[in-house]
């Protein structure tokens, strides 16, 4: 599966609760795979934005997109340092004590730079398919005016963190005499039935 | 509801797809209750990271804690310009053609800088109680050293923009032709039966 995730790397180095970092690339894989959006960070005039984008995931570059008209999109493009962060809420952890109920989840981050995709198409597939499997098969494709619209950015899988949280409520003696419910509330996006609606003319 | 939320602010005015941007106060306070978690970004040697947090809101202002021994968490109690992001995901939208294809979502973004909170208890269990409404009662409270360990902050809900997804998918006579389904797929995120576990001794 690649490389390793070189987890003492100094910026991807989990400092808090270092035990929940995981060093492992299909782990990384499997939790971007299984997410359906992620958020990308970048700076601005010293301020940092982080919105969210749908994305997916190419070897080990993960793949998004956005509006050429988009302020952030162009900065990103440029190569501006960025973040892309993808959190899954698998649980609420209901421990003894305040101080331990906490949560399970899975993250990654991913630092570095983006590249701009010229192969736009696939790249959008890419996406398309990660998000809804088989649809880009029968949707209109994006027409030469729609691709000029869009920008189409590559992040590496290079500088990576990745942390799961996944064990059981802790406790302690100082916890003695106080009975709350003890255990995992499973937390699951669920998908609904499909809702038909009218088309908007655009 | 308080202040209008200022939506031609030169950092929070939406310039992609304007006409979500929503300036309503109880949209804001209603997509904040109804979150788990947001992503709190920060910069750090001109390198943006985001990290998710759990979050309470006690009126117009957000609260997050971190560990007094997290370097980003040190960071935003110094006052360092942040961005906190939440994301609920209401649904995918399947429209004809690729490029129209999108998502129902509900986000805010909160520009600022944070201040420490002193009063650690409310600040807790606000946070508590956003997650897990009732539980504060009945879990053993914090100890002074677990309080000493751990950083509140606040971050005002002054500089914010909010965007709101929800309409239908959208059409173009350049579709004709193209027959896939059309509609929305509704997301949600389920609490599953809660499950007991054993605990583990810290």
């Amino acid at each position: 599966m690649g490389a390793p995730l070189n987890p003492s790397a100094a910026r991807t180095r989990v400092r808090r609760l270092p035990e929940l970092q995981v060093d492992d690339r299909a782990v990384l894989h499997g939790i971007l795979d299984a997410g359906t959006i992620g958020h990308v960070s970048i700076v601005h005039d010293g301020q940092p934005y982080a919105i969210p984008v749908a994305y997916g995931r190419s070897g080990s570059s993960v793949l998004f997109h956005g509006s050429t008209g988009s302020r952030l999109f162009r900065l990103l493009a440029q190569g501006a340092p960025c973040c892309f962060t993808v959190t899954l809420l698998d649980g609420l952890v209901l421990a003894r004590s305040a101080f331990e109920t906490s949560m399970h989840y899975r993250s990654v981050m991913v630092l570095g730079s983006c590249t701009v995709v010229s192969e736009k198409l696939p790249a959008l597939e890419a996406i398309s398919e990660h998000i809804i499997p088989g649809r880009w098969a029968s949707v209109r494709p994006p027409s030469r005016k729609e691709l000029a619209a869009t920008l189409v950015l590559a992040l590496a899988l290079d500088e990576v963190s990745v942390k799961v949280s996944a064990g059981p409520p802790s406790t302690s003696p100082e916890d003695t005499g106080f009975d709350p419910w003890v255990g995992v509330v499973p937390l699951r996006v669920e998908r609904g039935d499909p809702i038909e609606c009218e088309e908007e003319q655009s």
